[in-house]
C-alpha cells in the first residue's frame, strides 16, 4: 500500500524487519531452552540487534538522510549476533544467524 | 524464515508493520507539502501511531503475554490517526488512514 | 534545560525513565546470574516492561494527546514485572520491582 | 535506585536522555509555530535524533558491548540536528541545539 522505496533502501528495510523478527523470536525461544545459561550471550545480542534493526528500519521507512550512519551500527550488531547465534544448533539460532548475515550485508552495502 | 506465529498474532503483526511504514512515510511526505501548517496534526499523530505500532509489532514478534494491553493502546492511536489522515486528500494520507483502520481493527480483535 | 512538563506528566516521565533503567539493568544482571533458568520469566518481563516504559516516556516528553492509553498499557506491564521481580531476592530484582511499582502507580494515576 | 554505571557511560546516558527530551519537545513546539514550513527540516531531524538517542540510551543502560557503534551513529545524528536547530531563534530550537551538541560530544568521547 505504501509506495515502494528505492530498491536498495527496500532491500535493507526487508532485511532489517526479517532480522528483527528473527531476533525477537530467538530471544523468546532461548529463554525456553533447558540450558538457558548457555544461551545467555545469544539472548543479550538478540536484544541489542533487535533494537538496532528496529531503529534502522524506521529510518529507512522515512527515507532519513541519516540512514547510512545507522546502517553501519546495525551491520556491526548483526555481525556480532550472527557470530554468536551461528554457534548454537537450535533452529531459532541458525535462522537468526542467517537473517543477521543477510541484514549485515544489506546494511553494509547501503552504508558504503 | 522465522516460524509463523499463530494466525491472529500474524495478522496483527502484518497490520502493525504496514501501518508503521505508512505513518513514517506519511509524516515525511507531509513535511514536504506546500501547506505544512495544515498537516501539523497529521504529522503529530503519525509520530505517535508509528511508535505504538512499532512497540506492538515487537511484542507480537516475541509472543509477549502483555500483547493485549499494548494492542488496545495501539488501536486507540490508529483510530485517532485514521480520523485525522482521512480528512486530507493527499495519497499518503489516504493510504495511511486505510492502514490505520486495518491495524486498529486487527488490534481490537486481538485484544478482545 | 528542556522546559518542565506539567507536574503529573513529569512525575510519570521520571517514573518511566527510572523503571526503564531498572528493567534494562535487571535483565542484564539476570543474564549473568548462576541460575539463569530461574530468571527466565524475569528477563522476559524486563524486556517487555522496558519497551513500554520507553514508548510511554517519549509520548510524555512530547505531550502526546494519546499518553493516557499508553500509560494504561505501561501500568499493566509494570505490574506484571513487579510481581515477577518481587519474588527474587537479587538486589537488581528488588530494585526493579520497586521501580515498577512506582511507575505503575504514576501511570495509573495519570491515565485515570 | 539503579546502581550507577561507569562515569563515562553515565555521562553519555544523561546526555542522551536530555537530548531525547529536548528533541521530542522541540518537534512538538515546531509543529505549533506559525511558520511550520520553515521548521520542516528541524522536525525531521528532531525525529531521527530522538530515535537514535533513545536507542543509544537503552544500550548504555544495559551496558551493551555494542554501545560504541551506536554512540558513533548517535553523535552524527546529534551533530546534524544541532546544526539545523542552531539556525532557528526559538527557545526550543536553541535548547535542543545545545542538548544535541553536548550529546554528540559525550557520544564521540565514548566511541573513541
Amino acid at each position: 500500500m505504501t509506495p515502494a522505496l528505492a530498491p536498495d533502501l527496500q532491500r535493507s528495510l526487508d532485511a532489517c524487519l526479517t532480522c528483527l523478527a528473527a531476533c525477537e523470536h530467538c530471544a523468546t525461544a532461548c529463554l525456553q531452552e533447558d540450558d538457558v545459561q548457555m544461551m545467555a550471550n545469544c539472548i543479550r545480542l538478540d536484544r541489542d540487534c533487535a533494537d538496532l534493526c528496529a531503529t534502522t528500519a524506521r529510518l529507512l521507512m522515512r527515507e532519513s538522510p541519516l540512514h547510512a550512519e545507522m546502517c553501519r551500527a546495525c551491520a556491526a550488531a548483526c555481525e556480532a549476533c550472527a557470530q554468536e547465534c551461528g554457534q548454537h544448533q537450535h533452529d531459532h539460532c541458525q535462522q537468526c544467524a542467517e537473517a543477521c548475515r543477510r541484514c549485515a550485508e544489506a546494511c553494509r552495502a547501503l552504508a558504503a
